[in-house]
């Protein structure tokens, strides 16, 4: 279950942890080191060993849903969740589920997402609407992270189209500063492969936490990132890496490799980021 | 396992039981009938009762993905789905999931609902684009359907903004139309509350099925929905009621009574449908 405000304890682990890295936790068994072939729930003992080795660097840790369903892992992913707040507390865990539909079933996966998993933070789709977010926004202390600008090529087939002189993931930023954060807990996806769309999303949305995935496997240009989405506080960013981190090494050194692309990531961020003002 | 093509046996399903009824299997425990209190896997005992009691009056059954992972049933979501495959072959089911991701992602979400849960058509959230979508698309013989015009208030939100002279639905059903249905395996969701922009769609996405929900318990209008959303054929839609059937009664007559409620609505339907070309 979840240990507390997710906005509050994303802030207090930028601070502490001095570091924007959240680490994307999306096992992928081929991909997994030979040592853990046949053993008990290896997503878990993956995670798990993951974690330990990156807690200290970390703001936030990211399991994506899709990579648990496809393996019939739901249990792991339960059991995942409950070890960082038992053992790692107050690094929050955001769900990435991308979850959309009507009011009453928007309810049931907000259960899903909050009670079930106890996931500190949801990702949302917004093409149906407020109300279909309603469900996920009024758990008060939970953050609701809403897909604005993806990272994908695909991302300008919808997300870019003009209506009355604002693109639709303007639009959708300006909604969220609006409407949606009314309780202070809502967030949106920026993603780190388009740095211009980040700037314009930033100016929008003043300070709200953006979730940036893109960086590692897609590219992204982590300079661009942060100048172009930090916030006059130099945080604001949680910047997400899964497949550079989690499979730096396929030997017996991943863990330690592990460790070490994602303080690399820290620091190449840190370099970057406004000095906080003393 | 998927028996076979989705659209085609949707097709042969219109035509053998004359019906375009669509049952949704969206369990909630606290409207259960009392007798199944207590039982094991009540969700898979309550569905296989009301899905035996409809088989002959349905063209497809949609259980929704939230309301089993709310209750940790993803097993019973399983033999449900396998129980239509085996004892009503020539039904297809359509995994009801929304799902919305970037490519790497997409295709574990695509394995999700077609390889482990075997489901003959999932629907998909095409607020990333078309790289999105492609991963369930590949599977030429299962169906994805894709959502256009929701049946929810909140649908206007974004769904409605204007660009280039088009509502953002019509980019989507236009779209569905010359691009993503290459492979004759693409639907749409259009809600059944909005028969104007149903009519609007169907213009534009020729004879592509239409999945609608937002009859029974949402209050639309029948006659609205199969005198806009029918084809030139008749045909053309899947009218998805859940509610108004699985809990048409709370006493010992429920499955009786769903099997009235969908026979009804059946009739309701096939009253306003054009007369099929002799």
């Amino acid at each position: 279950m979840s240990t507390g405000n997710f906005v509050a304890q994303l802030k207090a682990a930028w601070s502490r942890n001095d570091t924007l890295v959240c680490v994307g936790l999306d096992p992928e068994l081929e991909k997994f080191p030979p040592q853990l072939a046949g053993q008990p729930s290896p997503i878990f003992q993956f995670n798990r060993a993951i974690i330990d080795a990156t807690a200290d660097l970390v703001c936030a840790y990211k399991p994506q849903f899709a990579h648990y369903a496809a393996y019939e892992a739901e249990d792991q992913l339960e059991r995942t969740i409950e070890y960082i707040h038992q053992h790692h507390p107050g690094i929050p865990v955001i769900l990435d589920a991308k979850r959309g539909d009507v009011g009453n079933t928007a309810q049931r996966y907000a259960i899903e997402a909050f009670e079930r998993y106890g996931a500190d933070a949801v990702t949302v789709n917004p093409y149906l609407g407020t109300d279909s977010l309603e469900p996920f926004l009024s758990y008060a202390d939970r953050g609701v992270i809403v897909l604005c600008r993806t990272s994908n090529p695909g991302a300008q087939d919808l997300q870019d189209l003009e209506s009355g002189g604002r693109k639709l993931y303007e639009v959708i930023a300006e909604l969220a500063a609006t409407r949606w954060n009314s309780r202070g807990n809502c967030a949106l996806v920026v993603g780190a492969t388009y740095p211009r769309e980040l700037a314009q999303v930033r100016t929008l949305a003043g300070d709200m936490p953006f979730l940036v995935p893109g960086v590692g496997a897609q590219g992204a240009d982590v300079q661009a990132v942060v100048t172009n989405g930090q916030t006059l506080n130099g945080d604001g960013l949680m910047v997400s890496s899964s497949r550079a981190i989690l499979y730096a090494a396929s030997d017996e050194t991943w863990v330690e490799a592990a460790r070490t692309a994602t303080r690399k990531l820290r620091d190449q961020i840190n370099q970057h980021r406004k000095i906080k003002p003393v």
